[in-house]
């Protein structure tokens, strides 16, 4: 069985507590928290507070770490990794090198294999722009996000003066997949490629018109986009747009000779991304724990890893029953 | 450079020269045939018989096997991997262990590396079911072919006496496709799966419902499957029915919690199946390369290989650009 230790408990956190009860040859050993473990809803694991975890070296195999990119996962992935060996979903796309750096640094002085960035966006939308991008070198790869929730436009939505409330779907644009898809060569802005759609909880008083001007006009989240505002009530909000569906499409257009197209396409639909993004780092998990074995110490991403080393079948069995 | 060489020149053996030719890192040293040099109508490369293939052991850096696997590739991996790194793409599904075991005490013996049975399926699809199924292990993969000619059905049809000639063409089923990806709950069998598509020139005299007759029959090919014949003539046959295209889908439906449903698609829709498998039988022989430059010697899958060694850029461009 693979020992298994969760730090973090949101979302991501109680994913990886439900996909745990999927995998048997995995167990739970605790979820480690910075709030009091009391407090923490699991459902069934036991809570510890982050100091336990440390006396914990030895009975771990593998920590999952489930905070957040921006200010948690940048400390908290090369402080841990200096005593077990962890995954993380870390996804600020520019800063992944410099992540790398430091995690494979702690890995490899403390001898301990760490595989960051792991998830659907960065993990498998980027495992599949390589093997497309290796196949048909002469080509080009189009991702398209959603439709889902955006957490960082939405919280960018709620940090508006007179909003108390937002959730902000990003929509792929339909038209646009079709035609690169059916082979024409298109010169795409951001504005072609996605719309994005806010359903937005105003304060009494607040103006509507002023807010709408002010999201839309909003740089860097939706300057650059056609952008709908809907006003709503929190009751709506709540009923309608709580849960955390997300999803898109990698599309790798080539030519093999001369005019001979050739499409791969992969897509995700999902009902819960956290619940998802959860289930691809526990199946990187016991990746790590087996290059550990292995005494492969240091980072590695998804574009490392031998894909058996996801399963827990035997080489023969998967020769036998996937080839 | 990788110097490649190509064994057995048909289709496959055309777009595998057509593929070098995309990629910058790789150069083709000739290909080897067992037809007279002299009547093989190559795109630039030069042809040689199958004997001057063994006197240039330490000038090709690994041999791209373009047989058929009825018969060329079992006896032929094994034998050139006694001298030279090789790629095939063996897709007779239930011999791969048989040929894995056998191509790999022959590379294990003589320090040479082969990576078997590449392509898109066996390949690329096994790939995706392997990742959807450690990802979702609570779920059901379904791989559906086509639309896209069979060789093995057309070459059944031109048995029959009576057919001058034959194009059969496998059709996924649409609507059943729609109904997973909905996450309806369905118990298939082949016939739902999959109709199956004749287009077929007559003798003159032969008769056209006996013969209708006896392919619907066909058992192991036809029997199962909704099965539609087409009587024309050969010149429209030649015009409308003699390119390549083929494709598919690995659809994985899967369920994290309760009845949240995840679903994972991969497609591909190729204009020339035989250039499409090329492509992705020169991506493997540079990762056959990679490996055999690392002493990891012996027989592999796609199943064994890192991602990023398929790529000719370094992991920190990879990184950088694709995570």
């Amino acid at each position: 069985m693979i020992k298994v230790a969760i730090i973090g408990y949101g979302n991501l956190g109680r994913g990886v507590e439900r996909a745990i009860k999927q995998n048997e040859d995995m167990e739970l050993v605790g979820v480690y928290t910075r709030r009091t473990p009391e407090s923490v809803q699991t459902e069934g694991a036991k809570a510890f507070t982050m100091d336990q975890l440390t006396l914990k070296k030895g009975d771990i195999d593998v920590c999952i770490l489930c905070g957040g990119s921006a200010t948690d996962l940048p400390t908290q992935t090369p402080e841990w990794t200096h005593l077990f060996n962890t995954i993380d979903s870390f996804d600020t796309h520019a800063k992944i090198p410099e992540h790398f750096t430091k995690v494979d640094q702690v890995a490899k002085e403390n001898q301990t294999t760490s595989i960051i960035s792991t998830g659907w966006d960065p993990g498998l939308f980027s495992l599949n722009r390589l093997y497309a991008q290796s196949i048909l070198p002469v080509g080009e790869t189009n991702t398209f996000w959603g439709k889902g929730v955006s957490q960082g436009h939405s919280d960018a939505l709620r940090r508006i003066e007179g909003v108390i409330d937002a959730v902000q779907y990003t929509i792929p644009n339909s038209e646009v997949i079709k035609k690169l898809k059916a082979g024409e060569q298109l010169t795409l802005t951001t504005r072609d490629k996605h719309f994005r759609e806010c359903f937005v909880v105003l304060e009494v008083g607040a103006e509507e018109e002023k807010i709408r001007e002010e999201i839309i006009s909003m740089p860097n989240y939706f300057a650059d986009y056609d952008t709908e505002v809907h006003f709503i009530s929190q009751s709506e909000l709540d009923q309608e747009h709580k849960a955390m569906p997300h999803g898109g499409t990698v599309l790798h257009t080539g030519i093999t000779h001369k005019n001979t197209k050739q499409v791969i396409e992969y897509n995700l639909d999902l009902q819960s991304n956290p619940e998802f993004t959860a289930s691809v780092l526990v199946a990187y998990a016991r990746a790590c724990v087996r290059l550990a074995k292995e005494k492969q110490f240091g980072a590695y991403t998804v574009l490392d890893i031998p894909p058996k080393y996801l399963s827990p079948r035997t080489d023969e069995e998967l020769r036998k029953e996937l080839l």
